[in-house]
């Protein structure tokens, strides 16, 4: 899988996107991350990629030409599945749609600033819009890498446990249960009896108890789908 | 306002935090960034901060001791308004809760890892539990870096132009509307007659339009509230 990640600040993708697991898929070729920066591309002669907006109003717009040229290079050299721009306006991203673009060979990512990119980019070259939530963030870079890492993680190889990934949250429709770890008393804080029983029935009815639970309570929206 | 990020990866926060306006608002002392690596304060002696799950399954547990030492002395130093823990089984992290946060003097931010912490932490010393969206991470430093990131460009001073965040998405109930740059005519692709009219009233009821139009069709949930 190829990830080609477009942006005005490439140095934002440093930490979260060289590290951990994320870097471990990429040591071991199972991803290429690869970072544009749209400045770049820019033929204005002072770099330019932003302007004001058409109308009037606070904020600027990113200009077509530098990502226009920049999705054109990267297109005629090789096929792919998703142009994706990162917009608090898109449809929102979660475990399915990771899932599916997990499957894919190469995938775009634009990352949007300011009040975002002109609408003709995304009439004319965008093929998927996603929102990672209902909030907003400086720019696209931190919704971009959320969407990396999230798909990167369920490239097959890239966890050292495969059932590691597929007993996550969301992953069954359900939150997680609870977890514990040693002691199993700390300062008087004890864990339930039942994981210390060695009665596998038993901590799986538990579990699933307490998964459907704390769904029921926190977020009933996800037994309604 | 500080913000006390605990996590296992600091290194995570180097671009994503270090970048663009959140830099900006650390500059202008407007905020305070403050990263703890959960494993300096490991009694163990192997500085282990993690431990198989009780009941056995998939995945590893971070261990109580470390976070509780970390969370008592920062406690100990100063008063914090929230306690928050990023789980992917928290409640929805969003624009409101962005808001809120805004306003708060200080905040401890936890990042989890692997299967999570152990229970005991969130039952005794978390007071907030927030998911960014329904997907599954590597760990909870995007989740972190995504919630700072959205709080800090609204304390006020942080953007260059306040009414900005003001006509984000989101904050009036709606998506906003499609922006647009120069030039009116890219390859034939052109900008609405309406935006060219210099006509406020019509420029302002035509992004209305546009803004509910948009919300209705991507996110009819929006004008549900």
């Amino acid at each position: 899988m190829r990830i080609d990640i477009l942006t005005l600040f490439p140095d934002m993708f440093q930490g979260p996107l060289t590290e951990s697991i994320v870097k471990r898929a990429v040591d071991k070729g199972l991803v290429e991350m690869h970072f544009h920066n749209i400045r770049d591309y820019s033929l204005d002669k002072h770099k330019k990629v932003d302007d004001y907006s058409f109308g009037g109003g606070a904020g600027m717009v990113m200009t077509i030409q530098p990502i226009a040229d920049l999705i054109d290079k990267l297109k005629s050299e090789r096929d792919y599945d998703h142009i994706i721009y990162v917009t608090p306006d898109g449809e929102r991203f979660n475990q399915k749609i990771a899932n599916t673009l997990s499957l894919s060979g190469n995938i775009i990512i634009l990352c949007g600033h300011y009040k975002g990119v002109d609408q003709r980019i995304r009439d004319h070259y965008i093929t998927m819009e996603l929102t990672i939530g209902d909030y907003v963030l400086t720019g696209g870079e931190l919704a971009a890498a959320v969407i990396s890492d999230a798909v990167i993680r369920l490239i097959p190889g890239v966890m050292s446990d495969e059932t590691s990934a597929l007993t996550d949250s969301f992953q069954d429709g359900l939150l997680s249960h609870p977890v514990y770890t040693r002691p199993a008393d700390y300062n008087g804080w004890k864990v339930p009896d039942v994981l210390l029983s060695g009665n596998d029935a038993k901590i799986d009815e538990w579990r699933e108890k307490k998964a459907f639970e704390r769904t029921k309570q926190i977020r009933p929206d996800l037994l309604e789908d």
